[in-house]
């Protein structure tokens, strides 16, 4: 045995009440965002942040789940922002760019993501599906203000937010799928699809057709829509008119 | 005070153990359609049904999450059927008629409904997360049963279970905001965007190409998808050609 005393445990000596906080939310984080939450116990935290039970409880006293609903709030932010870009370009290209960053989100978060926009998970609350919501809300309203609409009507915001419902649904798909779709093509799909909706609604609906005419005219001769077009027209002709 | 001896328990007395268990059973079921699940409590069950609580807990020892999970499976079953319609005739008049039936589902199930599929409530667990994708599946089946597919490539698939959870949303957005379109406008909306969703995915997509065009083989020639080409056309051209 050597006579030099013991080493002292230096990280928790070394950092502020703040900083001990972020080390252990960055802890589970990471935990949360590659396990489903029910696999993610108080002692894994503990562990992996290199700190006793105790410690994570004084800083956390609602224990797992104050820091699952901390971690939550912290992702929302992150996928908020996601949806923010800039307010001009082409509308097809500013989808594009806000599902890079979705769908980047998406697989680097992968089984914490699914297993939060799945539920069923004993962490779930109403809490933490406000939270959720919240995400919902905020991606409808930023997709709303790429289309510069202030209030839209029932048929617009309905399309809007089931638009955003198949998003997350397609990524909760494909992540469970093992990726069977490049990134690159599931994010064109998903454009895509939000184009052939407005155009569905657009049909029964004079804001959405205005609205739509509106972000028709910033889309780039030879671009996303117009490939869309000729795309679907193609396909359409002789799938319904012809045959 | 009359000398007659007190009338029995007649309810009690004269039911089987199975009618009795229905009939708790449809109790909860009427409690748990028309309330969020946090909303009813075993008590009310209880004096909904006319007898005491430890009957019901003899019936259903598990309590208030067995019977509301008994009572989903049930909710479940009837839900699956909706999407059971005849094999013949138009694609697109197979997915109204089960969508009628749906929506109509979703009207009468309200609160239940939608506490059921937003999730969040105390009594979601992994069990009931299961059971509510077990429906969604099966729906997922029956569409791809419609459009005669056995295995679906990871392109039709996508957009077949994408389309389910947009039904989904569409119609929990819809009874949340009191209805402000016709259940038989969303009811056609819902089906429209369907095959412009497969339109979509046929453009890059040669099995939903293929499957597409079998089923326009079968639409009434100024049916709904005449109907909606037109629609669509003469939108988008002035939309994305002219502007």
């Amino acid at each position: 045995m050597t006579s030099r005393p013991a080493a002292p445990p230096r990280a928790y000596r070394r950092l502020s009440v703040e900083q001990r906080k972020d080390e252990l939310l960055a802890a589970a984080r990471r935990l949360f965002a590659r396990h489903a939450p029910d696999a993610v116990s108080l002692d894994r935290v503990a562990r992996t942040a290199g700190v006793s039970r105790p410690l994570v409880y004084r800083y956390f006293p609602g224990g797992k789940q104050q820091l699952y609903e901390a971690v939550l709030r912290g992702a929302a932010a992150d996928l908020e922002r996601c949806f923010t870009v800039g307010a001009s370009g082409p509308l097809s290209e500013r989808l594009a760019e806000v599902l890079d960053r979705y769908l980047t989100f998406a697989v680097e978060h992968g089984e914490g993501f699914s297993a939060l926009l799945a539920g069923g998970s004993v962490v779930e609350t109403s809490r933490t599906s406000a939270i959720v919501d919240g995400v919902r809300r905020a991606a409808a309203r930023r997709v709303l203000d790429h289309l510069a609409v202030e209030q839209p009507g029932a048929r617009l915001d309905l399309t809007v937010r089931t638009w955003i419902t198949s998003v997350e649904a397609a990524s909760l798909i494909w992540l469970d799928e093992g990726r069977r779709v490049p990134l690159g093509e599931l994010r064109d799909w998903l454009v895509d699809q939000f184009i052939a909706q407005l155009v569905v609604t657009a049909g029964r609906d004079k804001e959405t057709a205005r609205v739509l005419r509106a972000a028709a005219a910033l889309e780039a001769p030879g671009g996303r829509v117009d490939a869309l077009v000729e795309r679907t027209l193609t396909r359409m002709a002789p799938a319904t008119l012809e045959l």
